[in-house]
């Protein structure tokens, strides 16, 4: 039997070990998606307990204490935060199987050099333990970044947003690890939601152009888009919760978009087209700033009626959509390829059923001379973003593409303590292939195996996304 | 190489042997969800042969001789029974990586104690000694449920029935296992199969409700409903074939109705809309009875016309749907989470493909203080009911969920010999928990591992069925 | 550790080795199903290097190298053979995890006897190995085929073609392998293709047969259909990109022939009336005439319009499509069953994700006495035809049906060294079922295992296309 979470956790070969020991484990960390919020990482804040820092805005934990049947208060309520805490520790200790086990013992280990497992039991020593850690310099957010070797972090925001905090982090000589802005314009894209004729109101005062056309909101996202790459950006993101093509989307979506900023709803039909218009329009943005999109798709948001109106998004009550992708995703990238535009472009599913969809989708566009991989498949997201969705990920890339040529690992987290997943992740990935190995599928050749490692750790996604 | 299906059967590693050995072994059963026919417990006639036993009424069974191509004479026909047990053998001896071939020899073994594989060769030693020993009274179907430990049997049940027999048994003292009826009010939902109209007529002849509306037929079906709860019912069971979901469904489900009673076909929006609006009627029902209710999903039924013809339902002709179902599935739970009346659910798909959907949609329901695992994502069901089904079902339910809260294992069997599953279901389940221990992925504390499984045999089913 | 791909590649556990090396390894070989051209195999004209063989039609070995970044010029393009190779080289190197690693490795190691991996240092040496070898009449077309003792190979053929070189190979008594051809009647079926008119005149023309109908139509391709059949022709093939199904589809139909047949285009449902039509039809002439028929599908093909228009079809820009398939599809099967018209079917997928809708579809039309596997589960295909792939193929179609029926393996491929991809396929089915004896799930009976494992390497298939 292995010690549980040792050194040589994940890793059931010597060769694995190899890999994981002398090529991986030293690589320091780009996480180039996340959802950090710069102004805690300017402002530098300490935490005031464990609870604070672990339970803070984590709906990966608040999830699995619901369906412990932990009542509100204790989770996202005004319970108090050491019986929260106790909460926590009695849900975990069964959470036999789930990622947030390993998760939460790997920060325990790497953050606090806790190896104890945490149960009811142990609860009341480790609280203790870490919240006086988390009192000492060593433990502020900003040395929780510097301690993983962080290079750069790419935060996730809003095309009007005035970047203030960005800008006062590059300009802070102190902290070395580089803070970027992802541009996400999700809210000038998602027509047919709520508050989207102030979001254009907003938009045009900020960019100081007139949106009448959606040529207008093009260029408007243009300027914007512009202003993001002197902040150092390289990256943008969109969630197709559905992925939208329609064939010459122009009129229709000039049509969605007169109607929106009347205050009328359009149609299903000029939303689809509406969102076409500006999927393509961006693409040609980000084409010519030589920016990566990424397309994060298959989520099915907000489910829950009534928390959603209490708490709003992004607690927990999210789940996997299985819209069918195929067809659509590939004429909105032949869309962008056919104008000669098509950047380079990492694809994201929450749906597992679809990683073999998606895995052969970028081979339909690996079209550019001189980029490996300029067309990604994500990295496995949120719930899939465990053992099993890894193995799976990496195992369905491998088959139908160039593994070698993948980015890596994002922790896509709205936490400081969120970067052992890195570990977890390279863990995993050094063992599928020390398997290989071991298996006498690919030669022991340790020159290129370093290579290919140390690549997916780090490398690949310095070059790819030119940092 | 490990003895052929001997104690140690599907049990990997220590661990995994000491968690089957000593926690799981000897729980009793709960099976929550079968199709046992209760006349035939009541009257508990003897079986004439292993025939009858065996290949009386498992449609798996036939389905798999149909595949190997037995004449239908031999299946469903009216060959002689010696010849179709020889048939079988023939079949069951090619059976490899088919959970038949596990399954009949567990049944061999336990029941009959026999440990010789079935062959051509073996099959007429094997017909005298089961023949002889179904003879006797140890072999009757009270006994044969008995034998295995079992403390209930949930029977599925239509709601005009009248329990006679589930009376009956209840006061039997000689019987001590619990025969509880399940509600299952598909012919009241499904108002575009034939003999809805009568089906109607006979709910309201039995009810005493007159029914004009569909607020009548909800009336009805919670009159019946009460009915069950006086006979120990506790669970709900319903075929969505498809997922129905119409926003205000109240309008067009009367319109439906109205045709239907009229010899009029609804049109499909109707049908959807009447079953949608049913569906959130029933569960408001089910919430006060402080019932759970079952969907069974992606199910595909009656394939083969001809067959269906000669037949009828249920006899081997059935297959998965890889009908889309997220979208609907939510908004149906949620318009029954908005109204306060969403009860304890347990999700079930027939498609592997929906696992991802199901194991993240029961969390977008945790919001009940007070119970663990409210929301289910029920066991590997059917078609995947088998090793590798059951594997990934509990995996993915680990991952995105809470395993330990899970209510575990069921027969959904017409046969009274299929309780092997369930020790089946645990040395699976004993086998994956062993594997993250030894694996290091999990302490090996087994005071919080025994009660991880011996909730997962029993525990948590009596729990949340309140048995 | 393994050696690389040594004797025992693959074969994880004694049984497996013995299967494999007893069983399985000296079978010949029947490719049922692939792209060779007649008239290359005909004239037999000698390789003129490593690239003109690896690399002049293989569309797997060009989509990796795009992947990697290589320039289409030493892909498709006019680049130096020996350049192009050396491009090859270097991405094969880095293909870990990835089919084509151990196809190449094989073809290498099988055809020209080299065990060294191809890598960048390692590229000159096999160059000019191989194309010294491929000088020698040892490796001239025919002689690859018959050095893997192929006794049959399938090809792809239009229903209009003469099948000149089929009839001159039948003739030729030096080469005793059977070339049979295959009938693939696409662009009959597929109306809403441009040609379609043009193809249908050709029909008539080499028919002789006035097509005004629908059903001229199938009477034509009855007629070729025939003449197929004259010379060895066993099976038919469909690529069913999409899936028809239209109830009572005669008049649509019709009203789609006759605006195709006017230079209009017929409306989406009438496209799907007339492929219903034709596909019933067809089904009807091929259960006549006792053939097997294959349905390929979840392609989505030709997604990038610029390489479609420079290259035309089949040069790797093809992916899986998710559309949902069980519904039209259970329905298009059971219209031949109704007419009791259905014949022995091979059903394939390319998305793994509805692996277990055709594991139970073809569960619902085996009805047929006396033919064993009569439906059939297709082969992993393409993207899926990988060691991962292949598992869950078999592991599938074990666990829903009768992995012993199986017809096995197809290369299904353009070139002329595919041939141990029947090697790849055996070791792995033979440690799939090894696996299973060793661990305790099928009783160690070498007679019983040596029939399956013949069975699926050669013998079912032999048995079921009646060659």
């Amino acid at each position: 039997m292995k010690q549980f979470m040792d050194e040589d956790f994940l890793l059931s070969t010597p060769t694995a070990r190899t890999l994981y020991h002398e090529f991986a484990e030293k690589m320091p960390i780009i996480d180039y998606h996340c959802h950090l919020v710069p102004k805690e990482i300017a402002e530098n804040k300490p935490f005031r307990n464990i609870t604070h820092l672990f339970l803070g805005g984590d709906h990966y934990k608040w999830r699995f204490m619901a369906s412990m049947g932990v009542d509100d208060k204790f989770i996202r309520g005004d319970g108090d935060e050491y019986e929260k805490f106790l909460c926590y520790a009695r849900c975990i200790s069964m959470a036999i199987g789930n990622p947030l086990y390993h998760w939460t013992h790997l920060e325990l280990k790497r953050v606090f050099g806790i190896s104890e497992p945490l149960t009811e039991k142990t609860a009341p020593m480790i609280w203790e333990k870490c919240n006086a850690l988390l009192a000492t310099p060593d433990f502020l957010p900003r040395r929780l970044i510097e301690r993983f070797d962080v290079r750069v972090v790419c935060t996730t925001d809003d095309p009007v947003d005035t970047l203030e905090y960005h800008e006062m982090l590059a300009k802070d000589e102190s902290f070395k690890v580089k803070v970027l802005p992802t541009f996400r314009p999700d809210k000038a894209v998602k027509i047919d939601l709520d508050g989207f004729k102030e979001y254009i109101q907003k938009l045009s005062a900020v960019s100081g152009i007139k949106i009448e056309t959606v040529d207008d909101v093009v260029k408007a996202l243009r300027n914007r888009a512009e202003f993001f790459a002197t902040h150092g950006c390289r990256i943008s993101d969109h969630a197709l919760d559905t992925v939208p093509y329609t064939e010459n989307s122009f009129e229709k979506a000039q049509a969605a978009l007169i109607k929106a900023l009347n205050g009328e709803k359009p149609d299903a039909c000029e939303v689809d087209a509406y969102r076409t218009y500006l999927m393509i329009g961006l693409g040609k943005i980000y084409h010519d700033l030589d920016w990566a999109q990424q397309y994060h798709m298959n989520a099915q948001r907000n489910n829950n009626g009534p928390i959603y109106r209490k708490y709003g998004a992004d607690v927990g009550f999210d789940s996997i959509s299985d819209e069918m992708i195929s067809a659509k995703l590939n004429k909105l990238l032949n869309a962008q390829e056919e104008n000669g535009c098509l950047p380079r472009t990492i694809l994201y599913t929450l749906n597992p059923a679809a990683n073999y969809i998606l895995g052969t989708a970028i081979g339909n566009f690996q079209t550019q001379g001189g980029i490996a991989g300029k067309m990604q498949f994500g990295s496995a997201w949120w719930f899939c973003d465990q053992k099993d969705g890894m193995y799976e990920h990496m195992r369905t890339l491998a088959a139908l593409g160039a593994l070698s040529a993948f980015v890596g690992m994002l922790t896509d987290s709205r936490s400081f303590v969120s970067y052992p997943r890195h570990e977890y992740f390279r863990r995993i990935m050094c063992d599928m292939i020390g398997q290989w190995v071991e298996n006498g599928e690919y030669p022991c050749d340790m020159e290129a195996l370093k290579k290919i490692v140390q690549g997916i750790c780090f490398e690949n996604a310095e070059k790819y996304f030119r940092f």
